[in-house]
């Protein structure tokens, strides 16, 4: 019920509990032409599981609400060519309660590594928001705005090395799902946002939450595929060592060019 | 370079090879206004990374197209709120090379089980489909156009004694991520789409491909909690015995009109 609708009204006492609910707690991710279809979608889906089932567990929980919030426009383009609708733009989006940052296209990630409009956003927000996630490669757009800077993180295995040239970010050894290190929240690759997303949701709630959204979307994974992380990948679907240096086109430069703007 | 376009040019040897580029194989993924995000979004770039990779293992792989087909518009809402946009509508649809169905919504579900039209569709595509797919409750609609009859299949757990109402389906048991029984390729609940679209790739592919796509979106799953499907899930998150009986509203009279159309 909107106050603001209808001033002169004076609501019922059985209104009164009702009409003045808290404030939705936000969650926001950035979405861009070039994003990863999978690191929106995954936490998409599982947070709004969350905001279905958590007060069956925690009956004062806040409302959970999800935004899309676009860089680009009122849709964008995954890097596989999926038409995402946005739920708001990134000028007109409000102080988040918490902020996941998806990864994607490394072309795109270097441009919006050195976009100043969109670093000043990720640095804002995360003053106030209560935790600060990426999954896959987002991580490298929390590096560049400074914000795992003395943090424990982790990437996208095969960015992990281009994470290492931050000097002050302290990269998780392996290649962990998720790694959390205070407010910070950083994921692996594109799959690692269940686990992250499962994690989040206990930290948010609790881990009853985190089972019955794992139940919902029966998360019991089982692959007879053994290739998921270099630790266990072999010839020819990966070459051992292949990802010891970073070797993604531009990268190391874009981040020289972020550690040192004045091109010192 | 498109023939048809230019009928009396004589194409010089070096093109000829170019100039005849098989048709594409087209995977295509009807989407509905309450689709499941995740049953959407996962085969979508799984089998977009096997676009990508597949001619380092295999030169002579077709090209691959996933395609999003609209029952409802150029734009779709997912059961959580987002936006997609489609990129063909149901009726403009040629034939598919393989049709992979998710779930959603089991109110919408049930419109769709009972929907000539969209039914008519799934009966067409499969005639000449090499596979026909589903995932989550994407079987319903698969069972309700007959599709899976004498066959063994699976679905979300939810859903799988409501699968068994069809009385010529051979409902595998227990939870399993994926049953494969000739060209029926079913999954289980939201999250298994990534054990299945692996398999799909391993089917269409092989197996190396298959483990490319899994490095790719490093899927070597880890979560602490142990409640991904009733075989493990514990009170308070699962009541034992509560997905025994066909227990969505609707759904049991749902099956029975559509196995007793006339109402005997």
């Amino acid at each position: 019920m909107d106050q603001h609708a209808r001033p002169d009204a004076e609501p019922a006492p059985s209104e009164q509990a009702a009409s003045a609910p808290a404030a939705p707690f936000v969650i926001g991710i950035p979405i861009y032409d070039g994003v990863d279809l999978l690191d929106v979608a995954v936490p998409y889906e599982l947070f709004n599981w969350m905001a279905q089932c958590e007060r069956e567990f925690l009956p004062d929980a806040p409302t959970r609400l999800v935004q899309l919030v676009s860089v680009d426009g009122r849709e964008v383009t995954t890097r596989d060519g999926l038409r995402f609708g946005a739920d708001l733009l990134l000028d007109k989006c409000g102080q988040l309660d918490l902020l996941w940052v998806p990864g994607g296209d490394p072309t795109r990630l270097q441009q919006l590594m050195l976009d100043a409009r969109f670093i000043d956003f990720l640095r804002r927000q995360s003053v106030h928001a209560g935790h600060v996630a990426s999954v896959c490669e987002g991580a490298m757009l929390l590096a560049a705005a400074g914000l795992l800077d003395g943090y424990r993180a982790t990437t996208h295995w095969a960015f992990i090395a281009c994470l290492g040239l931050f000097p002050d970010i302290r990269v998780a050894d392996g290649y962990p799902r998720v790694v959390i290190d205070r407010d910070r929240i950083t994921g692996g690759g594109i799959s690692s946002g269940l686990d992250e997303a499962l994690e989040v949701i206990a930290l948010l709630a609790n881990d009853e939450v985190a089972e019955k959204v794992q139940l919902s979307v029966q998360y019991q994974p089982h692959t007879r595929f053994d290739s998921g992380d270099p630790s266990v990948a072999r010839p020819p679907v990966y070459q051992p060592g292949s990802d010891r240096q970073c070797s993604i086109p531009g990268m190391a430069e874009t981040i020289r060019k972020v550690l040192y703007p004045s091109g010192a």
